[in-house]
């Protein structure tokens, strides 16, 4: 069985869907249109209450995971893990208002259009949202979908200090979303995940939906270097232990890999600090850490293993020490070439203009990958804009993003 | 005439001379050995109110100029300009308890030596310190002697606000030492420094005294780098205005520069920021610092130049915005060749290793050398370290400098 015609021509009401994401933004909201929830906080128990508010209203089963995910349940006509629409409603400190919030409200939009046209589908269908995704607070980001797909250990995450130096569990019992609901919960017979790209890739191209086809893995490398602090000038320069030189190395080298690498190599030295910072003094520490992502698991490992090998070297000939941290090791994620496929085809049959891609950023459908079919829906950001108070996506991409999410939530929910 | 052979044979009082420096010290003490005693604080004013009751009993005519310098003058048989021993007595915030103040002491040791010798010389001898060397609360640094010799004007630098917000000339009179010599009480018939060396030459070399044959050049330049942040697994290679990428090329051709250069080039770039520092965003600005010294003035032009055009040229290709600060531009200076070969003359008939060597860091000496013949005495610092409470110079070192400093103040003293 699959969908019938009338229902193909189903469509999400923006009125309602952009209503929802301005009320959602006064929560917490920032000076120049933006919004700040973090992860925990009071905003995001007010955030999260409103959301759960609407999801009672659509008769939808709410349930609340030990870590705080939420989902709420429409019945089908058979049993059986739910077709899941999902994503996050927490935020950066300097949020914008569609990253997270947009995935979550055209689910509970899709509801609505079910609810209006009194659609009974063969399976159930929910709507979710994840506890930090952002991992502004608390580290690691994508912590919630993580805990709920058995890629985390809950014990061990519900005990993590944050950088305010509160615990966990307290904090999230402290806004009322230290459920009781199993982790099972949230196991999906599908995910979809409807995001704005916070790429400049469709808005550059001038095309509506990105049929996401993965996400790139994610290496990233923190080089603490230890030389000799001491006077520029009195120091000859063959006595010296420069620390700073040799994170600036590190910081050019990791780019002639990328640039070596080609292909979907991209590689950032964004946190490069010295020690003790002064213009006449060499510099005694240096801490440089490097961002490697690539869809291509292989030759994101060759390129780190070569940047490592490369400091190593320039520190011993410096006359440095080195310490080498691996901070985060996640490997490239590939979606479910069926619904993958689904999401294409349905945008097409919309008439958009539609791109394969991957994810540059870390998203919640990336672990639910191994546990069942998942994809993703992107949608433009307006000039690549994202996590700033100026992120920007247009009604008609809110539009064609919803009716995708709608119509992939539909056929999946009558599939057989 | 020249100094007779018993004189000769005058050595300093080691003991005495190491309980001033220890006595000095005790002003603004720190943990670990070193001092603090900022310019124009109250720790500076004690300092100053010691060393001038010395200078006071010692017999010397103390007068104080509009910038604070102080000179004590033993008058000699013949008016005319003094034969100066001069230093300075503020430190840096981690200081040592050598540098500025051996010089100053080892001053006023000589004068202690001669007056138990009951010697007249020929011209008058002069002890003076300067104000604010260090130029750790108020920028520039050399301040008073700069001043002294006509290279700063007097009215310009009594209206500069520090960092901790105050003007000069306040907190000159705060402390009592806005006097009212003229500036030109500090011209003088010939101009000799002891210091420490503040660099790991002689103490690696094993030998005891340097004769100091001028100061490099110091050219500092800050690059201020204009990128746009993004995010840095979104945003495409092609697509990035890394501001830290082009800091680290900067900082990394700056070292291939002074290598190429040879000789006496050294460069540093201790002064490196991103912004806004976070592993995953790529940096939308930077700042970087180049320190290039050289004794040659052409080849730390031609450095300098190569580094600005090179730093232009990659921020270009990178499609970030550049600003070029040229903060300190001091050429070279070269010290009086008579009296660098008295001193290393001098150091030999006493039995030293010398080494003939320059300055890598910048000292009052250098304001006196355009006006009268000029020289330093350097001993060795342990390791090359100071600025630091570790700063360390062995008593047989401090007996040795300050016994060359004693000869070639009387020989200078004496000369027809």
């Amino acid at each position: 069985m699959t969908v019938s015609g009338d229902r193909r021509n189903l469509r999400i009401n923006l009125d309602r869907l952009e209503g929802r994401l301005r009320e959602l933004a006064r929560i917490g909201a920032l000076d120049g249109g933006g919004a700040c929830r973090l992860a925990l906080t009071d905003e995001d128990r007010r955030g999260r209450d409103l959301v759960v508010g609407w999801m009672r209203e659509l008769g939808l089963i709410v349930s609340v995971d030990r870590i705080g995910n939420v989902v709420g349940v429409r019945p089908g006509a058979e049993d059986g893990p739910p077709v899941v629409a999902g994503s996050h409603i927490d935020t950066v400190a300097t949020g914008g208002i569609y990253d997270g919030c947009l995935g979550v409200l055209a689910g509970l939009e899709a509801i609505s259009v079910l609810n209006e046209a009194g659609i009974h589908t063969r399976r159930p269908v929910a709507v979710a949202f994840f506890t930090n995704e952002e991992g502004s607070r608390f580290a690691p980001d994508m912590m919630g979908s993580a805990v709920s797909q058995g890629i985390l250990d809950l014990d061990e995450v519900l005990a993590i200090q944050g950088i305010d130096g509160t615990i966990l569990a307290d904090d999230l019992a402290a806004i009322g979303y230290a459920g009781d609901g199993a982790i099972e919960d949230f196991r999906a017979h599908c995910y979809f995940e409807l995001h704005i790209e916070q790429g400049p890739v469709l808005d550059t191209a001038g095309e509506t939906i990105g049929a996401v086809t993965g996400v790139q893995g994610i290496y990233w490398t923190e080089f603490k270097i230890t030389g000799v602090a001491n006077h520029a000038g009195t120091t000859p320069m063959q006595s010296r232990h420069d620390a700073g030189y040799v994170a600036a190395r590190i910081a050019v080298e990791a780019r002639s890999i990328a640039h070596s690498a080609g292909a979907n190599q991209v590689t950032n030295a964004g946190f490069l600090r010295v020690g003790p910072g002064l213009v006449n003094v060499v510099a005694g520490e240096a801490t440089v850490t490097t961002d490697f992502r690539n869809t291509d698991v292989e030759a994101l490992k060759r390129a780190t293993d070569d940047l490592v090998e490369f400091a190593k070297r320039v520190a011993a000939e410096e006359g440095c020490e080195i310490a080498v941290h691996p901070h985060a090791r996640f490997d490239p994620v590939t979606f479910d070439p069926g619904s993958v496929a689904l999401v294409e085809k349905t945008a097409r049959a919309q008439g958009h203009a539609v791109r394969r891609m991957h994810s540059g950023a870390g998203h919640d459908a990336q672990m639910f990958a191994a546990n069942c079919p998942t994809a993703m829906i992107f949608v433009p950001s307006r000039d690549g804009i994202s996590h700033n108070v100026t992120e920007y996506t247009a009604p008609e991409d809110i539009r064609a993003g919803a009716d995708v999410l709608l119509q992939v939530l539909l056929e999946k929910a009558e599939e057989v």
